[in-house]
């Protein structure tokens, strides 16, 4: 691995008429549009649940209902992956606006006040009847791990005419969530986002978001990612199940043939940085105490893509993604409690 | 004033037949089934919104919605004064259950889960068409005072009708909650239920809630203390409203005629109990940071319920009272983060 410390990466590439407008969004993103269940409970509540620690699973309607049943007292507040990631951006200080599908309900107005509440422009996309808003239920343990069962109501149903184009064309990154990635619409959803992104001169990101949603599309996600995608997110995991290898490095020789740029989560190890000239290995914030990893992934992409939109070099756009991430572990809840732009010296 | 504290207090009145039954509840208590809304602000919003830092008002829709609009990002979960402190109980180890009327929707159903979960019993009476469950926006500014908006929804419409009298019959020691007591059919259900609570051989206990409430309603809670509470719960503020006299002594020696019983908080000085043979001045646990001063009267109000119900000395009762609070205040939220009952020496 080579490091290449305080490389950036090159412009965008033009529009396809060469002209590529100035962005009123630096980040625009799409996803799953959820309100989070959040509670404490032990392991022998995840046993007998039947739940595996640190996973994420989808679940129906009737299961949403047992489970929170079972479950103690809880605390709502807005999630949805991408969500967190783009209010993380404007934490920063960046412009950023969000693409979601939201109920026409109580939960789909929280989600849509606390995205304008940090100032992220709400791009609903239209609801559909009465199909709920989307909620994810994550179990915390005493050791900070967060075990998710999402119910996604009306969130999974996006599809292309859901999608505000001029909002995408004005923004210099469109960011996808790969947890979205799922129903026929979204795939085309997703493939359509990024035509009307790079026609415009923009860049095309996506986070892999779970090595469960790599197994279940992997030929799918291999070539978006091939086709589409400028700056891949992901861990070690998802991206050794994307290419099927066995070691990350393998996974870093493909990955860095296919995409400008990608970055891999390491936990408390920190990330890599992967161009195609090299790797560059940033650590991860000092944390006196992780309280809850929900959004830890998140917050990396909101730093990393606020540091690019800036122009910073990808060195610092790694340690702005750490301490996004390191913030929002201290705490419970996927969103940062402080402005993020006053932890950065 | 003179300490009184090993004293507890007299074994309840027998019923009107001579025969109290065995309860199955300890604490049964009735409220405005409310959800908060609250956020982090400062002093500046306060300002802007012409917001009264330490006050409770009373909103109507409109201004239900432009005030959230203006509000931060946010976190839902469940509150209400009462069911704070019947949660309370229930973490205490004590036998609880809670009276309120929520809407048919997704709100009252967090309301009513987050009842279940730390074991109350809920009752919630019938809903009103689509009137939608209450809410309470919460700011709280860095010095941890919280400002309260209540839009009161459903809540407010509790009548007589909406009493399980089985329940309340049940319950060693009813508990009702003063801000509930302003409609004419509160106040019927609040006489109605302190009747049966009397008829079957137990205590009834009020909340005094807020010196607005106080103002408002000034003969009517004064003839409801005179005619049936046993114990009553209040401040300072709250009491001399309560006999418009200059002085907390002077509203002591009202009180002490009137209730077998009395608790008034004195913040950060702890508490004072008030019977007719003396006062206790119990001091306020140690609390290192307080973060959110929401819910402290209520916690209070749990800790010492519970050492009532379990027969414990009066001193007893209010160090319970001021754990609860000691918890409470040293987090976000109106309701205990771990088991009270963990916290008893």
């Amino acid at each position: 691995m080579v490091p290449v410390a305080s490389t950036s990466v090159s412009e965008p590439r033009a529009s396809t008429d060469g002209h590529a407008v100035a962005a009123r969004f630096d980040v625009v993103g799409i996803g799953n549009a959820l309100v989070d269940v959040i509670a404490h409970a032990t392991d022998a509540f995840l046993d007998a649940q039947g739940l595996v620690k640190g996973s994420m699973e989808l679940i129906e309607t009737e299961r949403a209902v047992e489970l929170y049943r079972a479950l103690g007292s809880a605390v709502e507040m807005s999630g949805g992956s991408a969500a967190n990631t783009l209010c993380g951006v404007a934490s920063f200080g960046g412009r950023a606006a969000y693409i979601g599908k939201v109920g026409r309900d109580e939960l789909g107005a929280v989600f849509g006040h606390d995205l304008h509440a940090v100032g992220v422009a709400f791009r609903p996309g239209s609801p559909e009847g009465d199909t709920p808003t989307g909620r994810c239920v994550i179990v915390v343990t005493p050791d900070a791990q967060r075990t998710m069962n999402t119910y996604l109501g009306v969130s999974s149903l996006l599809g292309p005419d859901d999608l505000d184009e001029a909002t995408i064309a004005a923004g210099a990154v469109l960011y996808m969530e790969g947890y979205l990635y799922d129903r026929p619409a979204a795939k085309e959803a997703f493939r359509h986002a990024a035509g009307v992104a790079h026609a415009n001169g923009r860049r095309v990101s996506l986070t892999l978001s779970d090595s469960f949603c790599v197994d279940r599309h992997r030929a799918d996600f291999a070539a978006l990612v091939r086709d589409e995608v400028d700056v891949l997110f992901g861990n070690a995991t998802e991206l050794t199940s994307l290419y099927e290898v066995d070691t990350l490095d393998l996974a870093i020789d493909r990955v860095r043939h296919e995409c400008e740029l990608a970055t891999i989560t390491t936990g408390p190890a920190g990330s890599l940085v992967v161009t195609p000239d090299g790797v560059v290995d940033v650590p991860a914030a000092d944390v006196p105490r992780v309280v809850d990893t929900t959004g830890a992934g998140d917050l990396y992409a909101a730093g990393f893509l606020y540091g690019l939109t800036q122009g910073r070099p990808l060195d610092e756009c790694a340690r702005l993604g750490a301490i996004g991430a390191g913030e929002v572990i201290s705490h419970v809840g996927p969103r940062s409690l402080v402005p993020l732009r006053t932890l950065v010296r």
